[in-house]
């Protein structure tokens, strides 16, 4: 019998909101504790009308409380603003080592050695010791670990629909010439929820653009998640939507490896619960995957130019974020993958 | 131990397609039998692909086979477009009368008589038999009918919203003086999936404009609903956003009934499992019900103009079709009646 | 020969960046002072990339100085948050008072008494002197005082709309039964650019809602703009589009009245530059409308509730605001009304 | 004195209706025929509201008569359908030879030699006679074989946009190793105006995606507009925004050239009037050049990966087509390149 006390640290921001939405869904799990790192305390739905719904069954929102945290949750996701998230997780995790409490942060504060962070976040890192003491949570590529871990580093949306691009090549990857390209488009989600000029729907409708080329701070991430063996130059771009992350990626494979690659994907994506393979022609759609911890893959073998593409959709807010973090929880507690995550979509 | 066994016709169309996904994650429903009336058959996902998700899970839509219908399925949802729906859904209901088979009908064809059906929509009506065995699915205002009937006519989007801004004022309906105005607003979805030129996205992003005002086949829905007591303008306008309507009521009752009218409603909305009364000062978000089959509704006395306003924000999809449809069905078959709709929205 | 010289104060915010768009383009204008009030000074286009088109022919942006707007410029619009637009406005008009310097400001703080004023802004007004010297600045009920005037109080866009639809109706105004209403809808320009969470396209994407209902501050300036022969309840809406307003003013005129409606507004708009009545049965769209001056207008008679329907649209930053600003200086300066502003709207 | 006679075959389809407002703007072209060849005949502002404001000064629609557009028009533009216009237009053109009438042709018909044509677009090319005949028009490539021709097979979007990313590479291009990657995204007016389902508002809203991958018929234009000395990889997608084009080229230079590339593509856009150089480390945003001609680029070495970054941003409907189509005029009839085409953009 499970009944797992969960803890959500900043439901107010987009991750934490989705967090919110997927935790009351859960079969197993039960929202006990909600805080915020700022002013919004009381009752959650007075700043989100959409969770009126949900007005009698979740607990107010309280200023921080770490120790307090640690004690009435088994497991907390801490979904604030990178720079602040981090260092809250590893306060909670090492309050509630005792009795084990499991932390999942959301932020990319825990994902890169502290010299990466320093210089592609510009930040001070938090201790060296609780980056190395956090799982990468990409279930994909690091299921067994997480299975065991209690401190989870939850992947960046970017990253993982790159990430999620490439690993399907497995030992093909070592034979990939030169950069492997990934053009990426976001849901404007992905920049928070903090109010800022270019985020106003007066400026962001009907518009569309490049920003950060070349410097985002998932490209390492991207880098590591792929084993550090090869080069990434990730451009990433503003859409004029809420949610959903586009990504094409363009890889240098041998062309004589072109012929075994969409079986390698196949065979990849058959053992995976949340990668689906699209059928050859059929291309991911945003839409498609939005509200879920799905991702969809599309591979295209372009024999004038010799590249293969690969295409991957998935919700910024899902497997982007909350939906991952979910299914990283079930990892870590035992339980079915998918539990509270068979979600179906709108489409409109 | 029920599991009842359901047929949707249309699952194409948009109500369709919201209703597929209401009733795969109904727990006391199965999903036995899909038809189109036109050519879209075999695989449901091969037309939506947010619906790869629940590939293994679902029939193939075949083509429509009423005997077919009537015999597989316990219940059947027809949500094909007016003047072809009512005439499946009657012949559905006749054909499965034997052994009992319950039919909801979304369409307009079935809520009004013969006469003010073939006025205000120009077409043929069923035959006025069908009309008059269906009962109107009004929950709010025909419950206890409801639980007893076999065939339902599922109320329009717009009746909805409008009827549920009235219907609690009770007795002091009969206190209105002159008509009562309706000013309406919908998303696109209303209008169908079939692709028009006013309905592309280059034509309609960014525009909202009125069409069919004072015209609109809901009007004499709205009036028969209200019980026949006030003339009504309904005023329709069309919104660039998929899903949603918002209406706003003016509604000139006695000033010395003013102080009384929040309580009315608030007492009305208390037994109610989908009508949620704000509190005083918050307005409805089309947003904030999306997807779900709420009814979100606020009251404003207005001193100056001595008016009373109601505005009411539903989904149109949901507690305007689909939504309200498994709500009919909770009913029929004596279930919960928000089993399978505790839906929590996206936000964003 | 004319070439007036033209100062612009907040050419940044969404009013001001429609000024110099306008101001650009006027044959008899040359654009010679930018001002802003905060920190954004320098290149216009450094801030505003559209305009590097026009970055050779444009000032650099100044920190604002009173004296030096009241020397360099014949004309100066004045474009800032209410609050501050009146007494800069006020400032400049005093400092270049002797050289008959024309100022035109958009903010709401020179078009209402004061004790009004405050009472519906909350905040402190002007001295009164600065109100009594401003001429409400709406071409169709004003155009001979604002000939004479060198100091306009431009109209607000939801007070422009409103009074349009109703001010044809002439003497008939008398006869007007209890309170208009006046449901208006709103694109997100409207509000002002500065950075706020409800604006951010996370949130407003989708949406649309009521907010400030029969509280707007528009109120008592439509209702002065009427002559103050009505009352009028003023629903403000938030729609999820950049531009544009759309109001539906409902008004009980006597029934016998009616025949004669069209024919007045039809005469009416013969005379006006910037008014057009649709025929019968067209209803007007924003789209139709923004990146012009124009208002369009359709009127209808319901029989059945015996309710005159008017619609108008406009674009709240054209006649709402700074088309409406270059109408008024067009006239000030005794030029034709219509110059630098027959201008062709995108469709799409 | 010039006043050359323009006539529109197409006028109610996207790029017909953009020369409609450009032609109606440029001060040596006066419209005189219109001509539709479907249904849409009468009054251009019945179907087109915002171009009520024009009413009086256009010529009805007409269906078409080739030999009377041939003889009333010094110009004729054609924007109908691919498969249709390109026939026209050589209709025309053979019909007004003598006169000499000049015709630009803005469909794919006239772009590409006849047998990649068929290989490309599926059907029939016209006779190769009149794709010898036609001047391909990017005047960027071509000037002054444009200045000489009376006919002009106008570009098309994409391979606009991407073309313009390239060429100032100038010898440089031999250079490049392996294919050009084109990472392409569009607004919805560039598939056309015919409603279609995936179009309709309610598909296309909120969503993103790829389409026609690698298969796209701009290909072998965008290899011939570079000299047929490059292979290209263009990835198209379809954005949820009425207009502009996005471009991201990703390009292989050789890592000793990369110093001098910016200078390269300063020296190329100081002599072009529409294609702007954005300065080092801004990108371009589709809302700055929508309505206008302009073609804003970025360009970026990313040293980690050794590539070359261009970005460019047009308006599909500007310099992608109608706009593109009136600088062509301008240098068939030797005007100054840019008449009638100094265009602000709104932002908002």
């Amino acid at each position: 019998m499970s009944n797992v006390r969960v803890g959500i640290v900043g439901p107010t921001g987009y991750a934490g909101m989705e967090l919110v939405r997927l935790v009351v869904g859960h079969p197993r799990m039960r929202l006990v504790y909600l805080a915020g790192s700022g002013a919004r305390t009381g009752a959650l739905d007075a700043h989100l009308p959409h969770l009126h719904v949900l007005a009698d069954a979740m607990p107010l929102v309280e200023a921080l409380d770490v120790e307090k945290a640690a004690n009435v949750c088994d497991l907390v996701f801490v979904a604030l603003p990178s720079g602040e998230s981090g260092r809250v997780a590893w306060q909670i995790w090492q309050a509630g080592r005792q009795h084990g409490v499991k932390v999942i942060d959301l932020s990319g504060d825990l994902r890169l050695p502290a010299d990466a962070y320093e210089a592609w976040y510009g930040k001070a890192a938090v201790p060296q010791e609780a980056i190395s003491e956090a799982c990468y949570g990409l279930p994909e590529r690091h299921r067994e670990s997480i299975r065991g871990a209690s401190l989870v580093a939850n992947p960046g949306c970017y990253a993982t629909a790159c990430a999620l691009a490439v690993l399907p090549l497995g030992d093909l990857l070592a034979d990939v010439e030169g950069p492997i390209v990934f053009d990426a488009k976001s849901g404007v989600t992905g920049a928070g929820r903090a109010p800022k000029e270019h985020l106003h729907l007066g400026e962001l409708a009907n518009d569309a653009y490049p920003y950060r080329v070349g410097q985002h701070q998932h490209t390492p991430e991207i880098e590591q998640a792929l084993g550090g063996r090869v080069r990434v130059l990730l451009t990433t771009q503003l859409l004029p939507v809420p949610r959903g992350i586009l990504v094409c990626a363009y890889i240098a494979i041998p062309p004589d490896a072109a012929p075994m690659v969409y079986d390698r994907y196949a065979s990849f994506c058959e053992d995976e619960p949340f990668v689906r393979l699209l059928v050859y022609g059929e291309m991911p759609h945003i839409k498609a995957v939005n509200g879920t911890n799905e991702c969809h893959l599309a591979v295209r073998w372009d024999d004038r130019s010799r590249l293969l593409q690969v295409f991957t959709a998935i919700d910024n807010l899902g497997k982007g974020a909350a939906g991952q973090a979910v299914q990283n929880a079930n990892l870590m507690f035992g339980w079915p993958e998918d539990e509270g995550l068979r979600l179906v979509p709108l489409w409109m």
